[in-house]
């Protein structure tokens, strides 16, 4: 029987997940903002970045470091943005800690910091991204496509 | 005599910083995006986030949930946001690992993302921030300045 797995509201299927470790999770992301932009999530359902425990946060850190690492090769990157937008007013959609590990690479975005548009959901301004469409616009990704990332990289690890 | 670090090319002095731990240091920012915003550094040079020991990794991040929950309060702050933006592509202008610790507040930005771009130096988009300026034209503060806010922030730990 699959198991699921509870990131905030929503429910995550064990095919979207990539890595575990002691107390994070690698998820794939439903909308990504590049290829190859995943998740790490804490097991268990914590708001904000500071009710993690020392050994979650250290598990994160330790989990962010391997993910990314793979991550960065995989998708032949050159460069790493990490993001933790915690609370509401900080662009904080999902209220369960997770961090963004997203692979960057030279003149991905014409301005390097629109990525972290892509990052709320209620953003409206216009701008190029890669996948040529904002925010608003991007299609959620099809289970099967997400689950193929994940086998893929679950190899990695 | 006063002891100076190195934060990549730039010397610190004593008086910047307000917080140390045995691999890490906090330090107060030259040109904060909010009042509040401050670094989280290695006291070695590591260029890239996976360059940091394990060690260094996770005194990093228990020494940003400690310093965050503090600058959160202090700064009668709402939400937080981290980042570290890891290598050259990914907005990096100080090539020494460091994770920005920045206090949020309801419409501190009039689109809560914006606060990215005041994190790159090289972005010259004008929008509305607090301090009523956009990055190129934000001032440096003085040495007097980061002293007073260090003395206050060193209090606290």
């Amino acid at each position: 029987m699959a198991k699921i797995f509870k990131f905030g509201p929503h429910l995550i299927p064990e095919t979207q997940i990539f890595y575990k470790s002691p107390y994070c999770l690698g998820l794939v992301n439903l909308k990504p903002v590049v290829t190859g932009h995943v998740l790490v999530v804490t097991k268990r359902l914590a708001a904000r970045f500071n009710d993690l425990t020392p050994e979650e946060a250290t598990d994160m850190i330790l989990s962010t470091q391997k993910i990314s690492s793979v991550i960065e090769k995989h998708y032949k990157a050159s460069s790493l943005t990490f993001t933790i937008q915690d609370g509401p007013e900080a662009g904080q959609t999902v209220p369960h800690v997770h961090m963004h590990i997203i692979p960057r690479r030279k003149d991905d975005y014409e301005n390097n910091d629109d990525i972290y548009e892509d990052l709320d959901e209620n953003k409206q301004r216009q701008h190029n991204i890669p996948m040529g469409a904002d925010n608003e616009d991007r299609k959620p990704r099809s289970a099967a496509d997400m689950a193929e990332e994940a086998d893929r990289l679950r190899l990695l690890f």
